[in-house]
């Protein structure tokens, strides 16, 4: 059977260190490309302080807005670790001892080793979904179509794994690259005109310096192959008309 | 005379690339160290699509919310590139050709290099301000507190310096950073109580992984060095009677 429901998903990026400037976010794109994989299309991603209350009105509208939620940060053993707390009020549950998740840290840590810090990291929603960490023991979780990950990217990526089986993604997203040595001005117009025609498909133009070199990226991006055909082979028409070069990136 | 009004910001990063997960963002940290430097806090980042409406929905709700908003990104020449004509839409004026800009780009480009599509760089808000541009020619600009500029980082790098007399900052935010051979569940405790004890000072706490072993750096942020210097006191003396080791980063 063909999946062509369109799904959608926020990221939303909690912590101060990546407003301050102080810290680089990467888990945006490593979520984003990996979401895009199993076929959920991002429409946005916000960025917001270790605030509770910005926390809770933020979640309580992107879960309104969107299929899915990807929450990271917030969920380690100090005070300014307050995703956990938040998501419990935005979804009016309980924020208490995850038996599950006690278990877990109380097995991975070695005895005597458990203490009231990493007790906290097991503090979540009543009755939340656990999403496994096969990288450092204390688990994300999820509630509805909330999924909670940590900020540190090596342990994000080795728990989306784990996670796939949790999303009901619709058909991929496709994409398609034609990287040209020209500039963007030179093929404006012919690439409006290939946009205009072809509606359904979302079609970008990124101008790059590379070796020295000025170029321009073209990337077609549709859940349907054909279509991404079709907008290829215009393109590569003008391309050809206006003597072009095509260059590998 | 002291300054001391609070003066925040958002940055509104514009482009479907970053949501695909194809390109990554680097000019949330680029800004947003650069705002903090000139005494602008950033109290949230929003990434969102080529969507005209959504643009014009954004900028709307942030300009009122904050003292100053800033986009980047959909400056440029092609069918994408709708910033400009979103923020005319913001703010009810004309979107028209910008005079100035015009005489500026005319005599960037060779003749008969000048053609539609670069012309295109030259439509803006009705009577915007423009913001120079060394790198590249076309300028950015802005409409009473939003600030549009290009997506490409080096190009918006290269634009700030002839920003900063416009942007009238706060009291300029003062960090420091504490990095300690220790997890974060050893000292999350002791934390908490120097948060609790100094409610004006941001005390953030972020793992490490660096050459192999693993570290926590506390960040301290405030206005005010005195606050900062009385918390680093408050940590070192815990540090101190843990004998936690305190390391370069």
């Amino acid at each position: 059977m063909k999946k062509n429901i369109k799904v959608n998903a926020a990221i939303l990026i909690i912590g101060n260190e990546i407003l301050s400037g102080r810290t680089q976010d990467t888990n945006t794109s490593t979520l984003a490309t990996w979401l895009n994989s199993i076929g959920v299309k991002v429409g946005e991603v916000r960025v917001i302080p270790d605030v509770e209350k910005t926390i809770v009105d933020t979640v309580t509208l992107l879960k309104k807005n969107y299929n899915y939620v990807f929450t990271t940060g917030g969920i380690g053993p100090t005070h300014d670790d307050i995703t956990a707390k938040s998501v419990s009020k935005a979804f009016s549950l309980n924020y208490e001892i995850h038996k599950e998740a006690f278990k877990i840290l109380e097995a991975y840590y070695k005895p005597g080793e458990f203490n009231e810090g990493r007790q906290k990291m097991t503090w979540m929603p009543s009755n939340a979904n656990l999403i496994l960490n096969p990288t450092s023991g204390a688990p994300g979780f999820s509630v509805e179509n909330v999924f909670c990950l940590p900020g540190v990217p090596s342990i994000l990526k080795s728990m989306l794994g784990g996670l796939k089986h949790k999303i009901i993604g619709g058909q991929p997203i496709k994409s398609l690259t034609i990287s040209l040595r020209t500039v963007e001005s030179e093929i404006a117009n012919s690439l409006t005109k290939v946009q205009d025609e072809n509606n359904e498909v979302e079609i970008g133009s990124y101008p790059f310096f590379h070796a020295g070199k000025l170029g321009v990226s073209i990337v077609i991006r549709s859940e349907d192959q054909l279509k991404i055909d079709k907008c290829n082979s215009q393109i590569l028409k003008f391309v050809n008309e206006k003597k072009i070069e095509i260059v590998e990136r």
